[in-house]
């Protein structure tokens, strides 16, 4: 390795929060357990295919050891949501099963008895690689699982931060750069990291503490910070020391371990800490951060705290000077105090060393550390909140190193034992995953319908991209097949034109009334005078007054006895604030239902009814309220299935209006509406009737959708008594939606789950995986089971 | 023929222009002759199919006689312009033929030479029944031609009258009534518009004037007022008296004749205004008048008075008791009335018999009728000036006879002739149709782009309907094929997911940097404070600020020396006016060229140049430009493919930048420019480089169109130097517009007409017809030849 001046960055150009911008991935293992807390036999879920084609659930070694990948994405916030997701997608396949809160194996049987990964026919190389290492090193250490977190920086952050450069190498080189400095100092601060965060402390009776090198015998009571991270955990055979200096250094060097057969394949060099190529490049992409324990204090095994921590760990080391090129010599230190303090960082006299060689309390200087890093994240200006509060956190830990993780694993186990501990802790997961099994966390801003979309599009294996969130604009893609959606119901499936024809009224209805389907008789008008003179025309017929395009039901009023010519001219008025165009229709008395129709078939009918509780003589109105607003189905501001209904000023009017109020109590099953209007986001409930309404009806409502050559439509029919069969002249069909919200059919109040975004998924050509033909090679993150050293 | 109470109807509730609404069809014919008024011998343009399957243009009795038909329309000034436009169309097709503009034949050879229209298979009844017309009443009458005027009202209007009626009847009787009632009133005042729009006062010699039952002997040089209307037009062999009481009794009288073997189908009834029932229906659906002429004076043969008059005159009919139920008796003076006019209506002493059998003076009794119809106009509170235009020239008419149009007629044929006067005409109307190609007359108000594909339908006899003129909506349909076009390339053909992907600015250029396909680099943000920032990034740069969506221009701002930070930032604010998310840039320099890819392959490339003049050293540039928008391309209000040139402030500050204003004199050759901006809307020229560009570029750009998966657009793409071929940096891709016009590539200020709307439709399904072989029979409207006895 050749010896040159350390890389430096000047930082002094930028300021703020570009800094943060990047991309972030996170990969996690959880090892599936039966309800004692014994690792699973059954197989992986077959839904999730044949392991080598779910781009997000996979295997790792053992067929009981799920790995949940992300993608890279935009924030850790969202790369975190996203491993939720998949998390909860996962937990909700399981039969009688958990997910293993821990890093550390629950009760192993014998070896041979630890399932090995089972692959189809296109996975026979995964196979064969798996039966070695089983025979290597052993089943049971391959049961060890963890985090990895990858980090890119932006783009457009390292352009900026190569042009204020001297720009004496190319901005690829200057890229190659950044990425090694980042691995190197990751590498030194490490130690820091699990000292804060280390939550493997202890292991079950089944699994073996074993150590090539330690001096010392450990056994199952041996307790440390992080038994994964030590020398229990996973290793090279013998020190190996990459050169860190240059992409080319790093790749070369690694290629001769190979070469002098060190390592079968530059795969298995163990590192915590590895600057990352994709596809064959001899530039560095990413850095991949390994050394994360499962924290069983969080459902998912992460918090922000940990992974906010690394990202500005990562800026700190690359804007702070290095002593060194980090040689072989400062490699050894920045190993050991991370396999010291791994074992060791329980105590707070705990040293680690310096690159001079001095010796010094690893909490004091993780307090001089972190120092630095606050000072730095105000120095360039920054202002986010994920990432002071970090910084807090750690702070609080090393001043107060009982607060740590690990403290509270080991008072807990302690008291219940280490497999009762981490089991409790994995039904109280299983239970929050199925509580909410709507929302696609770090994405809950998108509209509920995307977030159903994208969490089957999970669960099915389809890559996506936000393309605009805003929007709520994707792009599905597996194999050849990519879809673009906006707003989960515009796709591709749909032609403009029928599209543009629905979304206007009047052509809508003259379409359906051309194919002999039935609408409310009306007139449309594009003035205010000609409007109010057909008062004449529909003088004591009960009518429907509405703007000719818009889609949210503003501007509509209803006149059930049309005597009034000014309160008639007033209707038109307000209409034609919504539109140049409006529509006098007939109003035809029945129940409103929903049908939606996909690609010729009824996939969904539902019922809206107003804001409402219904009594058991004992509670009051407001009792009743809060009572049935404990609904996981119900929250606040559209992020839910439904709204919570509020006791505002408006309800208590409607309750009054009847000679209520919210201290009344309402008899047994009587029921009590608080609103007139039954939209679901004042509180409304939606009510399934799929499987209610007559065949008749639905045969129409397929018919309309065919008249308008449409594949996906939200209709809106009246039906004065849906218990007799559909005549010519008994339903009435109002309007065709273009862009339907499908998370109402998936979550009603009443009724089942339709499982519309399962339905969509079909349609787009996207099926459910099993048994997949074209196996996409997989890369599998394999662990290397080997010792390594300690020199204490 | 039973006698009952004439059926009266109350108007007194129903006030206002509701009164005018209706459908309005004209059918007209024209024979087409040659360059010395010869009747022609070619066949009917092949491009109009096979006579059975046209639904606006086909022929009558002879090969030369072209039949033009307009759908029912809600206005008479639609219906006017369609025929107008029909009337172009057929016109511009001629090759070194005119269209005859007048009811009386041209230059007729010998019967034996006037050529029967020829049908190919599918038409051999048409064809037999043309041969019998022939042999029976001989080709020369056959050859007259004349105005059909179909009138029906509108529904509702029908339905408020038959509510404010006593109902003793059904409504659909009601309506039959109403019809009934409109065709006894016109039969009895039909005189009178012959009195004042009578115009086929003579004949050429090579017509023959035979009349069965006229005492006296007319000939060559007799002169009368409506030849067409009189015994020596048409009519049935013998007098026929059909019942006008009901419909079934009308039906049934008719069907009396032809058991009879007084008419061989009841069709070949002769009436000049009948009831007219569609599809073997038993109910009235609309009334036609068939005694208007040919107008030589009008380029159609139509003025809108004509039409207005004879719908006042049916309204004012409907709404007039009459004084008897219309039996022969009372029909025999109709027809006598009618007759005579024809005849001897020039002469201002003229009399007419009332239905008491009283002669009175013509023009008296002419006056009196139209005093009441302009009063009938008033008490309704009627407010149209096409109606009181039509009413106020009628009534100049009669005080002024001979201001009538049989004067101007006679005036000028007695100068130059009958056949010289009628070409004449026919050339200066064949120029003002060449004029003008790219207007659907009666709907200049909807974009230019939908009128030339809907002239184009018309001309491929594809049946359209306007679904919402506002929208720019139609409906095309031919045979099978139903296709819903808005603003002209809105259609079927794209799906609705690419649309939406190209409205998306930053969508589309993903999608096409992934296709490897050079768009200008950039940023997009979605708030100010980071867009500002961003000036650190694009410092010194030449850059483009644009908000995300709008497709209209609006909001971008180009600064090509980024060096000044509040510029940047007030740009920014700019684009932050019009979307809430922007784009910044690279601007890259160079020519913007329009490209329409239309089904993967360029139809289409334009470059737009700012307003400008270009000198000869002689005139000033307020005469070049004077001169420059005396193109008939260059209109006011976007009614035509190019803008007049203005010469406002903002012109002449550009000139005055340049040392100049609108009396400096350009040298010879030497453009100047009077705008910066290359808007069409502000006098820009559209240039057509569609031949000049090479396709390397072309090739790009449909790859384009293809990564978004769509079959329309008009894609802007920079060309620093179209001379050189494209390599995969000399261009750049701006936006994809997916509602690009097409009427900027069919009348370029320079350069050929692309046909855009042919390709168009040629894409939709609908080539031209030329032998279609699913012939679909039409209705073909007979003349009948037989004599009328007038007792005089």
């Amino acid at each position: 390795m050749k010896t040159k001046n350390p890389f430096k960055i000047n930082s002094s150009q930028l300021k703020g929060n570009a800094w943060l911008n990047g991309l972030f991935g996170v990969e996690k293992e959880n090892i599936r357990v039966d309800r004692h807390g014994v690792i699973a036999q059954t197989p992986h879920p077959e839904i999730f295919g044949d392991k080598l084609n779910h781009s997000y659930i996979t295997t790792d070694f053992s067929e009981s050891q799920v790995e949940m990948i992300t993608p890279p994405l935009p924030s850790i916030e969202q790369a975190l949501g996203f491993l939720e997701t998949i998390h909860d997608i996962v937990s909700l396949e399981l039969e009688d099963e958990y997910l293993w809160p821990q890093s550390i194996p629950p009760i192993l049987p014998d070896e041979d008895q630890i399932p090995i990964a089972k692959y189809a026919k296109g996975g026979r190389k995964e196979q064969e690689y798996r039966n070695k290492l089983a025979l290597k090193y052993g089943r049971k250490k391959q049961a060890i699982s963890g985090i990895h977190f990858n980090i890119s920086l932006d783009e457009t952050l390292l352009e900026m931060l190569y042009q204020s450069s001297s720009q004496t190498i190319s901005a690829e080189e200057f890229k190659d750069e950044v990425y090694l400095k980042i691995t190197r100092q990751l590498l030194r601060y490490r130690w820091l990291y699990v000292l804060i965060f280390g939550s493997s402390p202890i292991v079950d009776p089944t699994y073996e503490l074993k150590c090539c090198d330690l001096p010392l015998y450990f056994n199952a009571k041996t307790r440390g910070l992080s038994i994964r991270n030590s020398c229990f955990g996973y290793g090279n055979l013998v020190d190996l020391f990459p050169d860190y200096g240059t992409a080319n250094g790093y790749l070369r060097s690694i290629e001769q371990m190979v070469k002098n057969g060190t390592l079968t394949a530059t795969k298995e060099l163990y590192a915590s800490v590895r600057p990352k190529f994709i596809n064959n490049s001899e530039s560095i992409s990413y850095v991949e951060v390994r050394f994360p324990d499962i924290n069983p204090l969080s459902k998912t095994g992460i918090t922000p705290d940990m992974l906010h921590f690394i990202h500005w760990l990562a800026i700190y080391g690359l804007l702070t000077d290095e002593q060194n090129d980090f040689a072989a010599e400062f490699q050894t230190i920045a190993n050991s105090n991370h396999g010291h303090i791994s074992l060791y960082g329980l105590n707070t006299n705990v040293e680690v060393k310096t690159e001079n060689g001095a010796a010094i309390n690893a909490l004091y200087e993780a307090k001089r550390v972190i120092g630095e890093m606050l000072d730095l994240y105000a120095s360039l200006g920054i202002d986010n909140s994920d990432y002071s509060n970090s910084l807090t956190y750690v702070q609080e830990m090393v001043n107060h190193p009982d607060r740590r993780i690990v403290h509270q694993i080991l008072k807990e186990t302690d008291v219940k034992g280490f497999i009762p501990f981490h089991l409790e802790k994995a039904k109280r997961y299983l239970q929050q995953s199925k509580q909410n099994s709507f929302n696609f966390k770090g994405l809950e801003d998108m509209e509920l319908s995307t977030q159903l979309l994208l969490r089957e599009a999970v669960r099915r294996g389809i890559a996506f991209d936000i393309l605009d969130r805003g929007e709520n604009f994707i792009r599905l893609k597996r194999d050849q097949n990519i879809q673009y959606v906006r707003q989960a119901t515009k796709t591709s499936l749909d032609n403009y034109a029928s599209i543009l024809a629905m979304e206007n009224k009047v052509i809508t209805k003259q379409i359906l009334e051309e194919h002999g389907i039935r609408i409310p008789k009306g007139l449309d008008y594009t003035d205010q005078i000609s409007a109010k003179a057909g008062f004449q025309y529909f003088r004591d017929k009960a009518v429907v007054i509405k703007p000719k395009l818009t889609n949210f039901g503003l501007g509509i009023t209803i006149l059930k006895t049309n005597s009034d010519a000014a309160i008639f001219e007033r209707a038109v008025d307000i209409a034609f604030n919504f539109d140049s165009g409006i529509l006098i229709e007939e109003f035809i008395e029945g129940k409103e239902f929903r049908i939606f129709v996909m690609a010729d078939e009824v996939v969904g009918i539902l019922h809206r009814v107003p804001a409402n509780v219904t009594g058991n003589g004992i509670n009051t109105i407001h009792e009743l309220v809060i009572e049935k607003n404990k609904d996981p189905l119900r929250g606040k501001g559209y992020h839910t299935p439904l709204e919570k209904i509020q006791m505002g000023e408006a309800e208590l009017m409607f309750l009054k209006a009847q000679d209520k109020d919210f201290e009344s109590i309402p008899g047994k099953d009587v029921t009590i509406f608080l609103r007139e209007n039954s939209n679901i986001s004042t509180g409304g409930d939606s009510i399934d009737f799929t499987d209610e309404i007559p065949d008749s009806y639905k045969q129409i409502a397929v018919r309309a959708a065919q008249a308008l050559d449409v594949k996906i439509t939200g209709l809106d029919m009246i039906i004065p008594d849906y218990k007799q069969e559909a005549t010519d002249d008994n339903y009435a069909i109002i309007e065709l939606n273009f862009n339907p919200a499908i998370h109402i059919h998936c979550h009603p109040f009443k009724g089942k789950n339709r499982r519309l975004n399962e339905k969509l998924l079909d349609l787009l050509g996207f099926p459910i995986l099993k048994e997949a033909h074209e196996a996409t090679h997989r890369r599998i993150c394999l662990k290397m089971q080997c010792c390594e050293l300690i020199k204490n």
